[in-house]
């Protein structure tokens, strides 16, 4: 076994595809990650908006909780009708750019890479905040915290989607099954207080409020809420991973995933309405989470408060996982369609698309190192393309049962209209409650992806209409062409080239620069071992020219006559032999080549369809 | 003109090379700045260090400085005889390597490297310290500052020795005729006052000694001291930039450069003790330089102290340029005797050895960027290189008149043979000196270069050895090689690369990877593009080889195929055709290409002596 089996498995046969596919279970973390985690800071980003209104804010958690929830609800009957109509996958890019048009398709393109990368690096800059928070001594260290989380989860998707699930099995189902259980016992020691729990660890007290409820507050509450809503889409973009009854497999994952996050946000709503918890500064002395103030308070600081305290890191941490389950299926989706690079296509040694894996931590990698690996800084930014790709989505949809009317397909369409609409609703919401905290960059990002990859698409529809075969092939013209062999010194690398040069055609002619006055000795080691072994063996010996180099560059005045050799001669193909050697030590490339490298460059810069360069190794 | 034109100057001629050089008087700039700024360094190191003698200090710095510039004279004495007997440029790597053999020749070239590199890094430094003390808001900038100025120089020199000497008069001669103002008024007035002057602006006072005198300290002083003479080897080493006659005006510039350095280090500690100047702590409040105080205390603080303060800042700055003139010139000779890449000896477009000065920026930005930019912490790396080298050089001077007896030649030993003990004495004293402060850094790093070269000219000798041509040609076995040609689909670019094939062999291979099951299309697409065409020509057509591929690699299989082809035509040599498409703009690039990069790559690290690769380009 390599390095590289050992690292990153061992390769896969196609035939093993199947093998691969994963069930609910499996599904749950890996598509589900990141929608579950949100319940993390979602909640507490809405309440963090809601500290200057003091204890009477509180208040307002349950309501904006609840629309929250309902547009959950609108989504998932919207995804579950996605499903059902695209089983190979319909991501809101598929759906939207089926049903929309090129131009609604990637503007949910952009908005979906936008968002996956946002959700990789929120992620980790999380899950890497609540552990500094704990250990204060790391915080000098955060950003390369960062950066190895990205290392070891990049490690991991490398190894495929199946041991991807397994390695991320535990801490979802024991982040779940805390959060579970916290809200359950919270609700029964609820009822039982008559709506008035002691709690076992007091929250801290809130300082009194500052400021008088507005509209615009509660919007802009409402818009941070909406991040618990990120990644719901994950699933219907996956649906492939699924093993058959693939689409079955698919809506069952999916309505898991968003009935256990309705019931965690819910949960935490209301039991923070009733134990009185609200957010503490995240910038002030004795900050302390929502989820822990809630833990501490229905079930006291035991061993079973640092176990749900640590799969909530664990599961921020790793939440960043949905990301590279579903990047690299969106850019292949995209360069599908001939609007990214085509390297989107192909699939690594372990059936991944890995150039995807590759931009996705390049750009999180960048994300992180821009903004110092700060989740503050990062979550403006965030929901706004989650938001408009549901929208584009669901309007995809709406279009897509005009078109298809099968039975009930008015329902339908009903349906993913009224989510397009509260999605869409919501779309504008976020945007103009945080333009001025970041969401700009997001809008400004959006049109600039849409350009590339507009240019993109426009750049391979020009290079398929130039290459395009349309007759049969022409064997005209099959002369041998001319070839050049640049001579430095008379070596027997020059020697190899002549002797190949030769092997391709009878008019060869060798090329001296002399740009450090050693014309005469190349004439003459020319003369004594090529020209005596032609004459030997009676044959007319190829030319040595000598091309003069007033301002000692060597390589201008061979591409000079390369090119002119070529102007003269416009039925002829033009081959100019490289010698290149070989090195087996990395630092002795260093020693060799530099020219040759230069050459060829410059023979593809300034050349034309005619100039063929053959490199000619010298192994060493 | 192009930008390149403007920016660095246009090309120069072979021809043109008597013109670029140089005076005396544009001598001093070019090879003086070094040696002569260290006035501005050398004295006030030595000085700072007797600040825990207290007033006692004070006295002690004229004996030192007089032992200094007795050592002076002595290298003085032993450079001009290198001149002398070294006409085209004897710099200690030339010497030692020519009269003591090769490894005290690398040990020199190692030493003399080093000090070059730290001469840039501290010029710059020193430069960028004293205006930011002069503007304390530049302080976060400092790194910035040093890499801009290094940035600066590196394109005034990219434009050759002649225009820089022009942009180097005016502040180096500025700096001296200020320098011999000061030295000449202080000289006069303590004269006048019988060797009590009353100073114009008084000198700090001096906090009580809290330090007993010691043999150690004063070693110490005179190590720090001793950075006052380094840069003296400049002119020697660059002999070949004078004009006709040209060792007389290298000798006249060094004897200028000498008297001018020995005047200022006299002056310097002759007026510190009458006018009682001791130096201030440089990290403490109040810090004020030597040469600030001194001007101060003789000139007063008028218009003229401005002027002067500036063209030491200027001269500071620029004393790094001495090596962007000599290190070029001394990594060309070192190359030219096959221990550094011979990438050194191509001389540019303006006649300098480009590849001398990106190293050199290189190694100095490194340097900048480890040590922050800050001077105290190169400092202690400083004074070893020079003295190893000034020692060298002697040394070998010493075995050039053994070997060479003219007339006179014994006392000419003599003089080298004195200088060579003195300066080797001192290469230990500073070695001891500054060992822990940094001076071990200069000690490890002079071996590792030392066997860095030695494997380059190794590697270089086997090159050498193994391409050696002991025989005519041999004309046998010209039979036209395989070739083969793989086809991703049939576009005109297969096409072209078929065609071209077929010009260079009539045993021509096309090799379609099935990877992504379109195999039957290709076959189809070759039958009626293909086949039928040589059908009507009544032509065998060449074959196409379908590869499998498990694996969906595409590369691999295509390696293996060509390398069981070699295997099996033992006779025979193998081309392999890749189209590569030229695109004209950059970001292009990332949109095709890279599978024939990487076979390319793979058949030169896979492949051996008999397969040759042809890059087909296909112009967009």
């Amino acid at each position: 076994m390599s390095f590289f089996d050992i690292v990153l498995g061992k390769p896969l046969r196609s035939v093993d595809e199947r093998a691969e596919h994963i069930g609910p279970i499996a599904g749950i973390p890996v598509f589900g990650l990141d929608a579950l985690s949100s319940a993390a800071y979602g909640p507490e980003a809405a309440l963090t908006l809601l500290i200057p209104l003091g204890m009477m804010g509180i208040e307002h958690i349950v309501p904006i909780s609840f629309a929250i929830i309902v547009l959950l609800g609108l989504v998932f009957f919207s995804y579950r009708q996605t499903i059902d109509a695209y089983p190979h996958g319909g991501g809101s890019y598929t759906v939207a750019s089926e049903n929309l048009g090129d131009f609604a398709g990637l503007l949910a393109a952009a908005a979906l890479m936008i968002d996956y990368i946002l959700n990789a690096a929120v992620g980790i800059s999380a899950g890497v905040g609540a552990v500094v928070s704990a250990f204060p001594k790391l915080q000098p260290h955060t950003l390369a915290l960062c950066l190895g989380i990205l290392l070891l989860l990049t490690l991991i998707n490398m190894r495929g989607v199946k041991d991807t699930g397994v390695a991320f099995l535990i801490p979802t189902y024991l982040f779940c099954g805390s959060l579970l259980l916290v809200i359950g016992v919270g609700a029964v020691r609820v009822l039982l207080a008559h709506g008035h729990p002691v709690p076992v660890v007091a929250p801290p007290r809130l300082p009194p409020g500052t400021a008088a409820l507005s509209l615009w507050l509660l919007l802009k509450v409402f818009a941070s809420g909406c991040t618990a809503m990120t990644g719901v889409e994950a699933v219907s973009n996956g649906v492939q991973a699924f093993r058959e009854p693939t689409q079955k497999n698919a809506k069952l994952t999916l309505t898991m995933i968003i009935a256990l996050l309705m019931v965690f946000l819910a949960g935490i709503a209301l039991l923070c309405r009733s134990y009185r918890i609200a957010a503490t500064d995240p910038n002030g002395p004795g900050y302390q989470s929502i989820l822990s103030q809630l833990i501490g308070a229905v079930l006291g600081r035991g061993w079973f408060y640092y176990v749900a305290i640590a799969s909530i890191l664990a599961v921020l941490a790793l939440s960043a996982n949905t990301s590279y389950a579903d990047f690299p299926r969106l850019t292949r989706a995209i360069a599908q369609r001939d609007y990214l690079p085509h390297v989107f296509i192909i699939r690594g040694r372990r059936l991944l698309y890995s150039h995807g894996i590759f931009a996705l931590v390049g750009f999180t990698a960048f994300l992180l190192i821009l903004f110092g690996g700060v989740t503050d800084r990062l979550i403006p930014l965030f929901a706004i393309g989650a938001f408009l790709a549901f929208t584009l989505s669901q309007a995809g949809m709406v279009m897509h049962w005009k078109r298809n009317p099968g039975p009930g397909y008015r329902n339908r369409m009903v349906i993913n209209g009224v989510g397009a609409l509260a999605t869409g609703i919501t779309t504008v919401v976020v945007l103009v409650a945080k333009f001025s905290e970041g969401a700009w960059i997001t809008a400004l990002l959006i049109p600039l992806l849409i350009l590339l990859m507009s240019a993109v698409k426009k750049h391979y529809a020009r290079v398929d209409r130039e290459t395009a075969v349309t007759a049969p092939m022409d064997l005209s013209q099959r002369q041998a062409p001319l070839v050049v062999v640049p001579v430095d010194r008379w070596t027997r690398i020059s020697e190899k080239a002549l002797r190949f040069a030769l092997k391709l055609s009878d008019q060869v002619q060798a090329v001296h620069v002399d740009a450090e006055d050693c014309g005469d000795q190349v004439c003459d080691e020319w003369k004594k071992n090529v020209v005596s072994a032609f004459q030997a063996a009676n044959e007319t010996p190829p030319d040595l020219i000598l091309l003069p180099s007033p301002f000692r560059l060597v390589l201008m005045p061979l591409v000079d006559h390369i090119l002119l050799l070529e102007a003269r001669n416009p039925d002829r193909q033009i081959a100019v032999l490289i010698p290149e050697l070989v090195v087996k030590q990395w630092w002795q490339y260093f020693l060799h080549n530099q020219r040759a490298q230069l050459l060829k460059l410059l023979l593809l810069v300034r050349g034309n369809q005619r100039i063929i360069v053959i490199n000619i190794p010298w192994y060493l």
